[in-house]
């Protein structure tokens, strides 16, 4: 009998012993690229759905997990009203649009409603969606996640098999801070970083002057500092936004436009590190 | 003896209990505002500081406490680079800057650290900033809230006093629906809204062309249908971010650009609509 533990049941040793996680793979896929930028309202979403699409469109089988419990704007950029369907009141189905299987906490609730949830909440609502989807037979699935460094990222880091992320950022200094805060969270969670994005990178009015509204060349500057790749620039676009709002991104509705050839590049670099 | 509860403790009873809570104001101000937008990177910490800076020029003592501990934008905003001092170990002392009392997470670690902590942590650093920091005598204290519907917007709603909430969006769809679920997570939980302000409203180039980036009038529209206060809108302006990054907000740095004039005129109202 080992003396040190005299008194201690084993219910106890397991609860304070350090906890140790499983990546369990999402089912039903080969690979999972998060989409992360730690700071919000960089463009992410936009991104992530325009990726996707842009991996659709060489021929690979896609999938997207609206990971932003608290903004999810699936529904609205890929326009889905729908609910999703289950067989045995468990699984669910994901939505096709596109030809891109879809999921988000949106298709559960009205618009409307705010998701008022502590952590513990939103990890239950992550592990379900990575577990419970019935997706089907995907290359990819391109995970939209929220902005932060908390439960989500946590979840998706230590319990979820995350291929590779790829992070976003506009060029200015105060979204640079969050973006370092990001490269080391991954690091220290040994999740793979792809590379990072330039986004809302200048605005060139109609007469052709570029602004550098948000500053210029940080992020470039960043991915070489930390030893990163730089997956490439997306100018501030207004036809992009407005696919956005409209419910049919930009790379499905003019898949010639000019951005939709970037987002093209950006999803041929990134097949080309696994496939 | 109430038969109902035989067998169960008291322990059990307060335990299953609906939980009550006490909102306790922030010591040593009359006031508290939170600056909320539900989705991230609207521009909601310029505005925040900038707002705390135009009440300031309206003779008012003012704070800022930086709320978000997953992305602090306090310390590069405001250039701050000093650890708050402590008498007792336990309380702190904010950081004078530009005459408004600052704290943020982000004195406490250095700048690239991430905070990978889980929800209840980040209530507790939250309620250490509300309970710990030894502001003095304040009129306001203005509160950087991260995004989210999540558990700091908990905290402060339930246990914290706030006298009221502005409302901080840019005007594109995708940004609207997160507002709405704000505007509805703070009516339930019974926090004043006192209005919503339209920010990066639209972008002017050099030769006076309007370009709507983000879209046109969301906000404005959306504040009537929910009987909200519209506050205003703040066109892009590359002045303010540059003088964001650099660590003097613009309402500082030059107290009479067309911007700052905006934001003392929604100082004024805030001020207008307590003292």
């Amino acid at each position: 009998m080992d003396k040190k533990t005299v008194g201690l049941s084993n219910d106890f040793k397991s609860s304070t012993a350090p906890k140790t996680f499983t990546k369990n793979p999402i089912k039903g896929t080969k690979l999972t690229i998060a989409i992360s930028s730690a700071k919000g309202g960089v463009g992410k979403s936009t991104f992530a759905m325009n990726f996707a699409l842009a991996l659709k469109s060489l021929d690979l089988k896609v999938g997207i997990l609206d990971a932003d419990i608290y903004g999810p704007s699936l529904p609205r950029m890929m326009s889905i009203n729908e609910k999703p369907k289950s067989e045995d009141g468990k699984s669910m189905v994901p939505i096709d649009k596109y030809g891109i299987q879809c999921m988000s906490i949106g298709f559960l609730v009205d618009e409307e409603t705010p998701m008022i949830w502590r952590g513990p909440m939103v990890t239950s609502a992550i592990k379900t969606f990575a577990q419970k989807v019935l997706w089907n037979d995907l290359d990819f699935i391109v995970v939209d996640m929220p902005p932060g460094t908390g439960d989500t990222q946590l979840t998706f880091a230590q319990e979820i098999k995350v291929d590779g992320v790829i992070i976003v950022s506009t060029p200015q200094e105060v979204a640079l801070s969050d973006v370092k805060r990001g490269i080391r969270m991954f690091d220290k969670l040994k999740v793979p970083i792809l590379g990072l994005v330039d986004n809302m990178s200048f605005f060139e009015s109609d007469d052709g002057k570029k602004y550098n509204i948000f500053g210029e060349g940080g992020v470039e500057k960043l991915a070489t500092n930390y030893n990163k790749k730089f997956l490439g620039k997306i100018p501030i676009d207004i036809d992009l936004r407005v696919a956005a709002d409209s419910g049919k991104p930009l790379v499905e509705e003019n898949p010639n436009h000019k951005i939709s050839k970037i987002f093209k590049e950006i999803a041929l670099k990134t097949k080309g590190s696994f496939l």
